[in-house]
């Protein structure tokens, strides 16, 4: 999702450091330090306007969750819910979802969230698939060993290639869901693009896949 | 499927031993020479009436299908096709699918196919789902390193279960997809099932999943 430019935005994350870093790569192999405990870190790559990552961390108030987000207006939005919410356990980083390892030590995070990320849906734009190969490498780096990527869309091709990619990376496919919002799974959070999809009709997909112990490799 | 005891069914068999095996345990490591040639062999497990795998049959002459189903009368109305389709890179083999290293040595099948097998939706069922990690565990035996499996079905919770169940066996996730005729997928052979659920606007599931080379276990 590209939105255009909300006026004062950089001010308004200027405004509030504790919620989001200024220099973030200080931050790396420290977030338990910032958070001020060691509970496990969760993280949401492609937050939005964070109703997701808001919404769990207010759930659960043992986890520490970190909203990441490139586009700047997007964090200013998912900034103003926090503020609203006025929760110590949420974190919003605003920096490239690409460039993970200047963020987060090796191990440092315990489980990654994937929400309705971009579809690229042209061959050629397969590099640019979040659970593309390359972000998978990333991600197996800052987790911990057999940590979990959860993921939800409601893009069926996306889901189609996501599967098989993670498959072929060597993670192991744990549960899927084929239409979400009509299983049993409970306490599901909507982001907020599912609450406006799944309203149409559309069916949301999701699965939950964990890396394979690095030290059995 | 359960169908009702079809008159004349054991003798249609008795008729046919070119097409069904008498004593299959005998054609155990022998199946290239019953077929007369060294083309690849390729079984369907709960062949059902037929159709599929006589299709298949007469599309790729070039390979060798055994077509696997325990009901004799079942057995007979996949037979009636057999004959009046009058090719010879096609048996019949009726005898319980789960006990297949009887009749085939290891790594004497090149590829499986499973279509729309029974779900056993309850939980307590698992271990009947085709899909289960023991009928795998027969299944990896009998094909050749790096054999397939190829599963088609429209019951979303088998679906679900099996893309796990593969996984979690160790298979690798090749290709899914979540809505076979509407997709790029060509070539499609429909099984009698699919042709009467497809019609009612059934989505039909399909994934192809192949087995770990073994000597790397």
């Amino acid at each position: 999702m590209r939105v255009r430019y909300r006026q004062g935005a950089d001010e308004l994350l200027a405004a509030y450091p504790n919620y989001v870093a200024q220099n973030p790569e200080e931050w790396k192999g420290r977030w338990h330090e910032r958070f001020g405990n060691q509970n496990p870190i969760h993280i949401e790559i492609g937050t939005g306007k964070g109703q997701f990552i808001t919404e769990m961390a207010k759930a659960h108030p043992e986890i520490n969750y970190i909203g990441v987000e490139m586009q700047v207006s997007v964090v200013s939005m998912a900034l103003d819910r926090l503020v609203e919410a006025n929760i110590s356990n949420l974190q919003l980083l605003h920096v490239d979802g690409s460039a993970l390892t200047n963020y987060f030590a090796d191990n440092e995070v315990d489980q990654i969230y994937l929400n309705f990320s971009d579809p690229w849906p042209k061959t050629r734009h397969e590099k640019r698939r979040l659970t593309f190969k390359t972000f998978l490498a990333t991600d197996e780096q800052i987790l911990k060993p057999n940590g979990e990527i959860h993921f939800k869309t409601d893009n069926q091709g996306l889901f189609e290639y996501s599967l098989a990619s993670f498959s072929q990376y060597g993670m192991i496919i744990q549960k899927v869901w084929l239409d979400l919002h009509h299983s049993d799974y409970e306490g599901n959070i909507m982001t907020e693009y599912e609450e406006k999809f799944s309203s149409r009709g559309q069916r949301i997909y999701r699965v939950e896949a964990r890396f394979q112990d690095k030290t059995k490799k």
